[in-house]
């Protein structure tokens, strides 16, 4: 099931042509993106989605339509999801820069799309993942801004070879490694982990994306007694933490059994912990 | 002017939406592309173009369609296109992973489009370039595919940010260079020198593009006389080099006058000679 809507609030049929072949999106991977899941017709974090998006567009020299025109696209797909047959949605926004040589008025919608059988597998059944080098310093991302290390452009095709190479070596998932080793994240998540009492995640400032999810899952933890660090990891922690996990929007806190074709510790109980910790604030 | 046709030689409306929202090619900038000059009716390097193409294809897992349709599509171009007010054109290949969650047929089209008025300015007076960091080893190539270094893949917001950043420092053209200090290449060009007889280009293995255009000059010079060396180059030798060039398809090969924001060596003389040695092979 897929559903389309325009800033306008107008559904469009998905299965035919939106963009033209010259818009920027498509001849340079040249706009902006967030993932948000919806569950039970409400949408999670979406403002700090939307606030994420703006902040993506400024690195981009991008002017990004208005929140408002966002929450009608948003409000129309979720208004035609068959929520009783799928209670669960993956509701994407995109907003390219516009036709090649046009006004410069960008091409923004927002779709909304089932979630794979497989997907749902991965968050019960947890993923194999291997570290990959991203082959970048990090302190790279603001001395080199037009790298765009923190923004998250439509220009995925690196993240996505990523998933590719983790598949060729029998694993499902990865984990980006910086120049000197400590960990970075993953092509379409961001890494937490458990040590003791505490939950532990990079810092954005090594060139990676805030994590919406891991941000709410620290929100709630903090909350709930947890202490919660934004700090530097090396590889080696991540063997020896007390858990594992992918925070992303649709699949969650996805727990990692198998780094580089070893077990991890799987903790089932710290897992329904934390994971119950995340789901109680909706 | 625009035109735009499909591999199988229709033409269709440039301004008509091509693509699916879920493309993706919009969606990731998840695929790749090429641009080639045609002047007169004949398209300048369409097989070097057409391999670079299979090649970036290859670094991707993706299946992009055979020689007989580019040319099927590139013929229609060129049919359209309106020779006597505009002999030269400039044809963009581009090739997706087709729409997400699809049988994975890839979208593919041509498009035809006239050459701006700045882009031949630039070629007739050369520009101004900074040098930017890239922030990637030059020995990372081999050792991480899944970096795309070597690939002309749709992501090419990095690229396009990098434009950006000249213009905020009042450039026109970027240098990237590597982790070591080492030239890379431009955004969409390849750089090339001349130190006496001989003409120096960075080598792709540093994680760059192979040149079309280069390789085009690299060739007739050889021919003329000349030594051609595919070798690292420092930024030092950029500043006292004979003659700094960025070599690209629709801008040939355009002078640099100025590298961070000092003057280097501009030969009119040797620009003409090299420009001729290029463009007598067609």
């Amino acid at each position: 099931m897929r559903v389309l809507a325009l800033l306008d609030g107008t559904h469009v049929d998905p299965e035919s042509p939106l963009l033209r072949a010259d818009d920027l999106g498509v001849q340079r991977g040249d706009g902006v993106f967030e993932t948000i899941l919806a569950v039970d017709g409400k949408p999670r974090e979406l403002q700090p989605h939307l606030d994420r998006l703006r902040r993506s567009a400024r690195l981009m020299d991008l002017r990004p339509p208005e929140d408002a025109d966002w929450h009608r696209a948003v409000g129309a797909v979720l208004e035609q999801w068959p929520w009783e047959s799928e209670p669960e949605l993956a509701v994407k926004l995109v907003c390219t820069r516009g036709v090649d040589g046009g006004d410069g008025t960008p091409t923004a919608f927002a779709t909304g799309q089932s979630l794979s059988a497989e997907l749902l597998r991965k968050r019960d059944e947890g993923v194999s993942a291997v570290t990959l080098e991203r082959g970048i310093d990090p302190d790279l991302t603001e001395r080199a801004p037009w790298l765009l290390l923190s923004a998250k452009t439509l220009s995925y095709a690196v993240n996505m070879a990523a998933l590719r190479e983790a598949e060729r070596r029998g694993a499902e998932e990865v984990v980006f490694t910086a120049t000197d080793g400590s960990v970075l994240e993953g092509p379409t998540s961001t890494v937490v982990l458990a040590e003791g009492n505490t939950l532990v995640t990079p810092p954005p400032s090594a060139g990676i994306l805030r994590g919406t999810t891991q941000g709410a899952l620290f929100r709630a933890a903090s909350t709930a007694g947890w202490n919660t660090s934004v700090e530097p990891v090396s590889v080696e922690r991540l063997r020896t933490a007390d858990g594992l996990w992918l925070a992303s929007s649709i699949r969650l806190i996805t727990q990692v059994h198998t780094l580089d074709g070893e077990r991890v510790t799987v903790d089932p109980e710290l897992h329904r912990r934390v994971r119950g910790i995340y789901e109680a604030q909706y």
